[in-house]
């Protein structure tokens, strides 16, 4: 076989392993995505395009396919889905940002930490994140979504206490570099507590904001 | 005066202002220094120099300075330091890591979080990881310091349940430019549960796992 | 001769030229700065070492010299400095990037600004600069200054109606790469209204300042 | 709501929220267009595809689109636009730049500023922009859009008084580094008086105009 | 004629000409091939894009196609391909890097060395890679393929005795840099016995492979 | 107008000036050619597409295009093209330079330079150039131009006499950066008389001989 | 203590573990030194200063020290170093890289491989390469160390049938950009054969050569 | 012996080797000058500190060291420098570029090219260059060097018609990248008859603008 599926995940990280379908074929996804389900636990896969997820819900019913996140859920039927008390708080500055933002609630989601989202509050009208801040301050985690010059998760950064996961993303043209500027602002954050993940990596955020709720 | 020292800080993010001394002139770094002792609570400066730290542990007594770790630290006499129960775990690659490995376990312990350390396991080597795997399983957060191609990060995600902080050191040459090789490497982690902060800040990495601990 | 000074610049631009000293020996920085003396109007020098300052003392008098600045200037007696009504307002993150202030406010007083200095208001603390709205909402054109990930000339150009002119230091450390993260930031800025000069240029940014003020 | 439209800005800044239209769905970007209408103000959005101007347009009457600029405007019939005496140059060396010339352009006039176009005046043939310099050294502020290797600016910047707006674009190839190479060159400009953009942000270069036209 | 075949290339090097298709028309492809051909040794053309292929086949019957791996080949049918004993192993970390792993196997093969395949040996689960290790060890030269952070060439090197050829691949997203940080990875490996070749170069490595094992 | 055609620089530099089509509507590309047709001077337009090309040949006859090279010249009736005696010769290293190399080619014969075509000669073939070394010690002017590592014009400027004009492509893949590792090479040759024009400039490299050989 | 020597590397890879002092203290390098020489086999360490030497040979005898190479070196006194029959060849281009060509051929010869040096032969001066051919065409592998632009190994690679090991040197100043540009030339090498190691790595070549020596 | 003289150099190039002092030792220096003095014809040796110039000096008498250009001079006494008609022009932008400029201005001298120097003329103040118009129009070649953005080249370009070899520097700070801004700039030109050597490379235009006077 072309992949040796990671089925020992769960036990070693209390996670299951997730798919992730960007360069696979459609044949390729909707094989491993049923390897996973055999394993009687919940299957997420990630980065999933309209024709892989045709692919898979051709061959396995009761499949969840969000446009937006670009994400594919599925839960065994006896098993439904349980929530942990307390939530992860995913902040957004722009519309566009909305694809990643999702992938990092849904995400969060399917490893059982209830999600708050708090969009559209970019720093240039910082009222709109001042009247979010009860929210905020009330979160275990918090994801900060932030294209353009990534300075959302610096300021909010300053005002909680929740550890903050950023997530720079490829929204923007110019001196901006595909993501490389608002991953660079975050990085020099100079507010602690802020951590880094990927360009775009809506995904890795919301695992990790799930593992910290978790924790 | 030059610094608005932030006092409210504790308030708002449970955690004390810490000085970055980086840039400071000595008399700058023991006025502000001073002025935080003032508020009553404990005091930690970072990447304070020898010369810096002279000037501190001139104008006030019980300073202890880490020339390592280059952190001074001051607890006022009726506030001994608590520790949390549990632990966080600072793993390291090689010798030359050390400086950031110690900057990150003293900050994580000013903070309240006892540290323990898993040093020189690097990847070339994965017997030697293999062997402190029963620590790391136990660990509340972990702290993975690398320089060179900065895999170790990867590997130990794979391995343990725990959120892992990455911190990728400017140790290495030609191609590493000055840690942007493992910056890269870390951002880019196969394994979920990683995320990362800039070159060199082990004091963002114990700010963060403390941050973990805690919640 | 080995320079051409620029005497004609004054009437094409409205300000005299500027000696940029960084580059040239003691022996031709006091050559110029008589060379501009002798045109009668008052003289400024940038990033002037405290060698080439002796240079210049040393063969004509009453020339000040700001250390932190790194500024030379004089005046003819005759001409005594005049300013304009309104100020600039010159805004600085931290402690470390005062010089870059300096040269600013240095320089657009030097052209006729008077400036009003708000210092330590780094984007950590928002409280800080929220303080200090009302200075900034009076002022005729904002400099503001950041090294770390540059995020202060944003929120600052999201509270006013001045034009904010960003200067970029190049305070920090690892993915900062010199002052490159906070520039890249500056540039992608989300607000309206933020224009960027050069890393560490104070200079450019005091007289852009004092353009935009005399206009 | 996806959106939290920013009403209060023009309270703030003295200009009305922009809609920034890149990445943006067709029906995202009508319905935030209808929401900016209903304050009675005049809308600007900017980067707008034909696809997405003709939703707006398909919603509400009266939407003018130029499809060089790619810019949608709307005034409400009862506030006739009306214009500061003086105005804004905006010089372009190409033919290839003249989109973001005109964003520039189109986006100063909806500010309020009078503008005069200085088109095709490279530095490869100096002459023609000598020609023109009356025009330029009557203007209130000055924006230059250059790609290629982007000297225009300094140039410029060396001949007149009043504040030039530096703009570089995305136009050339292999070295140009997408406007790169020209960012850089306008960043480094040896001539003071030039505060730079974002790449082919004429967007910001006729919004930074106009305030300081308005100053 | 516009290409001059190096058909000495052979006496030289001991190993045929090999034809990179990549930027030829089908038709330049195709002259190319059977000039090769003529020189009745056998041909291989890497790089080949369905078109170019067809446009061969339709000329020379007996040419085997490969479209993951993009190789095209033929054999003399009078010289039947002989092959070295012992073998070359081929690793890889995810299917999305099968094309790259498939035209290093199909490149070493095509020169003489058996190959064994070790897939989806990822570092995120070492297990997998453990499992493998009888295999690795056994072999005269591995070519390890890795995208993401291409932590596995370090991994590797540290385990067995024959020289690793590693292979960044340009899969991944964000701060991947299109293949810059797993080969940046790679050129910084802690462990000693890795050598790199270019990002994607399946071939490369696989001739590479074959001169080790050759030798 | 659009445009400022620049008919005095036939004047100032002693070549007419030539058309730079891409990024140029076809209406736009045909309106400056008839501008430039009716000065009564030979016309050169460069980077047109097949559009392009028959917007102008539309418009006016006897305009010849070259696909490869992407030329469309003209040259008056009255006028027929006289050749220098000499010649400057285009070497070149691989089939998919080809495009770069025929535009040199034709902008140096455009200009009156007669070409010795001297292509396929790569380093990693040696003797192919070796062959042709009476032919590249007789030229006014070389043009070599190369991509993948481009380390040709090094070769070859340590073998003659004439200045080298080295010209990098953006044939390559991985670590060739488009054409950047080529450019790198080429600036830093070890050999004396190299010098570079911009990546894929056949026209600027064609031009610059040409300017060398009626020197 | 703060270094897990690997004494079981020899058993899994067939060569033992090799001290990389960079980043070391004195202390620290003398005492893992000693640990190694403990163990009864040869030790080698690298890229070690004249202060570190001194440490080492202060506290044992028999260690030779060679300042060009940066190498010490120790073998127990009843195990005389055997060489392989065979050798490798160290080419150079130039004087300045001759540190980085040493620590290549101390190591090959450190790890059982004759070594003969063929020096200052780059590629501006071809006829001293093609005097040396016969030697290189004897070798069973061959290192190549160049900075400036980094073509030598493209050169030999075309004219030898064994592997080539590249290492790109720091030699060189401005686009040089350090090594990287030697470093591209190498990756992009259109020759077949060539392998790279790090910027300046010369232990890392030697090692790899003495790997496929032995192979 | 550790250097392999390239005595034949001017037989193939017409002019003798040059010798690269940087990165050699001072003995290595006099020991390589030796052997070309040896040979009878001129020695020039460039990039000459003060001690490797001492050290030559030690060794043979009547060799000039200017210690501006770096450049280390000697004539057989019957042998006296002649000088072919017409002239190099070197055109400078500031002060700090003195230093490459007198290196490019005695490379040519000494490859029998007289010199004319434009110096301090930068584009910031275009009449200082007008005024020279008249010996620019004169030159057989033009040599500009220039730091900060790098526009003098274009514009030189666009008024001249002999060829125009460009010459960054590393003079600048901030975005400039150590000569990275004016080198894009000089590469992207817009004028065309302009070709550019490696930052600060005034040895590699003088030699090149000596190799287009002679031709
Ligand atoms: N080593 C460090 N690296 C980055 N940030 C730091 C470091 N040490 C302290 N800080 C941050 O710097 C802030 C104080 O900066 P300052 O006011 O300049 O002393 C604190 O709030 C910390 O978040
Ligand atoms: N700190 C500075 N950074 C950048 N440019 C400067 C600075 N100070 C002065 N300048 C500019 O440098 C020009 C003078 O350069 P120079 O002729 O080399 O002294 C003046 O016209 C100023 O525009
Ligand atoms: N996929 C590949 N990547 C890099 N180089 C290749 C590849 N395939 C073949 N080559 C090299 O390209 C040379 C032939 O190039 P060409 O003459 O353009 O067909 C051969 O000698 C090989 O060394
Ligand atoms: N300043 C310089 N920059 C670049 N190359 C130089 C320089 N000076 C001399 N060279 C070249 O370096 C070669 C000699 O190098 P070497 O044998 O190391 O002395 C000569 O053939 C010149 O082409
Ligand atoms: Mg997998
Ligand atoms: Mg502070
Ligand atoms: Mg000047
Ligand atoms: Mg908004
Ligand atoms: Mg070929
Ligand atoms: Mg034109
Ligand atoms: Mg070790
Ligand atoms: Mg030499």
């Amino acid at each position: 076989g072309f992949a040796r599926v990671d089925l020992h995940r769960s036990r070693r990280t209390g996670f299951p392993e997730i798919i992730f379908a960007q360069g696979k074929t459609p044949v390729q996804t909707a094989a491993i995505f049923r390897r996973l389900q055999a394993s009687g636990k919940p299957v997420l896969a990630t980065r999933v395009t309209r024709e892989q997820a045709d692919a898979v819900q051709n061959v396995t019913p009761d499949v969840e396919y969000d446009d937006v996140a670009r994400l594919l859920r599925w839960w065994p039927p006896e098993r439904p889905q349980t929530m942990r008390p307390g939530f992860v708080a995913v902040v957004c500055a722009g519309t566009a940002d909305l694809p990643v933002a999702e992938e990092a609630a849904g995400t969060a989601e399917f490893l059982g930490s209830p999600v708050e989202r708090v969009y559209d509050v970019g720093v240039a009208g910082l009222h709109r994140l001042i009247d979010q801040l009860s929210v905020l301050r009330k979160a275990n985690a918090i994801i900060v979504v932030a294209g353009m010059e990534g300075a959302l998760p610096s300021v909010v950064g300053g005002l909680v206490s929740a550890p903050v996961v950023a997530v720079p993303t490829s929204v923007g043209y110019g001196a901006h570099l595909n993501g490389l500027a608002p991953l660079l602002t975050m990085l020099n954050s100079c507010a602690a507590g802020v951590a880094v993940v990927n360009i775009d990596n809506g995904f890795g955020a919301g695992y990790y904001a799930a593992l910290i709720h978790r924790s």
